[in-house]
């Protein structure tokens, strides 16, 4: 299972466009609510996500429906006033570690939820006019009372990918990344490319390589604070690297062999990406060869 | 060529953190400027994009850089209080008929161009807490004087999909759509989902059809205003059709044969989808068998 998917819960399109179907949802007696200490999540022993009742939810909450379970809603809540900490989540060992212990199917479900929260914290005023905006659509989207824009959450497309030569992949380590970590290179979509277009204008700026070729592998959500990996492997022209040292500490090749010693626990020139990250997804396939 | 793909200029993103070689670009004599009438592009007989120089632009104009051709800078220009009309961009027959005339590449400028003149100018005050932001980054980005949040033009990935069963693809029609054309289904990606499982939950939602399998094909930009299309072709565990009449106002499943002849220029059950649509170019593939 690739990390992030798996939501077993219906989204439940049409209760976003029924104001009575989502309130007769919201006072389902069954109705369970996310249990989350600001973005983080509360994680069982056996990895399931810790949910509640709406019962104690402050008088302006917003109800989040993040579907429904044989028919059970399932709820998120953002409470007007959350401020997000913006530091890079991937920096907190405390979340990595939770990330790591939820069940297939939970971190989706949280992916979700985090993504939505996340947006509605940083998304309170309409871009077109500056007025603040309400929550609408099952807390789907926002409208602005003003000039009646309405403004969905957003997904930003993300290409992550290596570049390969005669048998070896491209890693590259960020700065201040922890030590030894490198991974695929990745960076965001720009409108007016494709994925294709995206994965060798990144190749090139952050590693001055040339590919010519790029075949789609796989995709995540990846809520951090909301983004869309995809993943793909490109064929190199040639091996030589030119870094750019603002995108790159380091760039490597790496033959097939060590890839795969690294992602079976081996020690090696590098240390894998955790399971729940596509780039080990990514570098699971390409080892493969 | 996938239509809106293939742009010959160097996005240059060294150029957009660095003011004052963008101030160089800007005062290079050979600059060019994307001419435009509102968001509509002026076509020569050969297909190409019409340029002038930026000498007559007026004082607030804000310039956003296309990228280099050889080192020529190539701009377009959003001019503050610019109203994009909020009419599907697909109703305009004059737009469709520049589309098809464009060459390969001239497109994918053009659509690169349009998208961020739509985003300046539906996103002109900060999302974070209403203050009205300015244009940095070349063009590429905007930041608030008041909370200093950035903000980056919205690339919205959106599935485009045909389910086949048994050698037939499944295609439907919108309300309101031109008599006679069916096309693939399409919806928007959301937050916590992966490519193949918005697929899947599109096809669902839209025409009740259960998908097992699903492969990408192939991506394009679509710039009305801002998409990444991302076409896949999921295999139905049966044909049953449930239609969500809200989106649809048919679908039907349509023999390998039947595709074949209808993209060959034959009359069939559907218009094919023009070549610049992705769904185009879902559909030839497909038909290959």
């Amino acid at each position: 299972m690739i990390g992030f998917t798996g939501n077993t819960l219906d989204r439940a399109d049409g209760l976003r466009h029924d104001p009575e179907a989502f309130a007769a949802a919201a006072g389902d007696w069954r109705a369970r609510l996310l249990k989350l200490d600001g973005l983080l999540p509360e994680v069982s022993d056996d990895g399931r996500l810790a949910w509640t009742t709406l019962a104690d939810l402050p008088d302006d909450a917003q109800l989040i429906l993040l579907g429904l379970d044989e028919g059970r809603p399932h709820f998120a809540a953002y409470l007007p006033g959350f401020r997000p900490s913006t530091a890079p989540a991937m920096r907190s060992p405390a979340l990595m570690t939770m990330l790591a212990s939820l069940a297939p199917g939970e971190a989706a479900i949280y992916a979700a939820a985090r993504s939505l929260i996340d947006w509605h914290a940083r998304h309170g005023f309409c871009a077109n006019c500056g007025t603040a905006t309400a929550v609408i659509r099952a807390g789907w989207a926002r409208q602005c009372p003003n000039c009646a824009a309405e403004h969905f959450p957003r997904v930003d497309p993300v290409v992550i990918m290596i570049a390969e030569h005669d048998g070896r992949a491209l890693l590259g380590r960020g700065k201040n990344w922890p030590a030894g970590r490198y991974s695929a290179l990745a960076g965001f979509l720009e409108p007016g490319e494709s994925i294709e277009e995206a994965v060798a204008r990144e190749i090139h700026e952050e590693a001055g390589v040339h590919v010519n070729d790029v075949r789609y592998v796989a995709s995540q959500p990846w809520p951090f604070p909301s983004s869309l990996m995809m993943a793909c492997v490109a064929t190199a022209a040639d091996d030589a690297i030119t870094l750019d040292t603002n995108e790159l500490e380091d760039a490597i090749w790496v033959p097939r062999d060590t890839v795969r010693a690294v992602l079976a626990g081996e020690p090696g020139p590098f240390l894998a990406p955790p399971p729940y990250a596509i780039a080990h997804t990514l570098l699971m396939e390409w080892a493969k060869g």
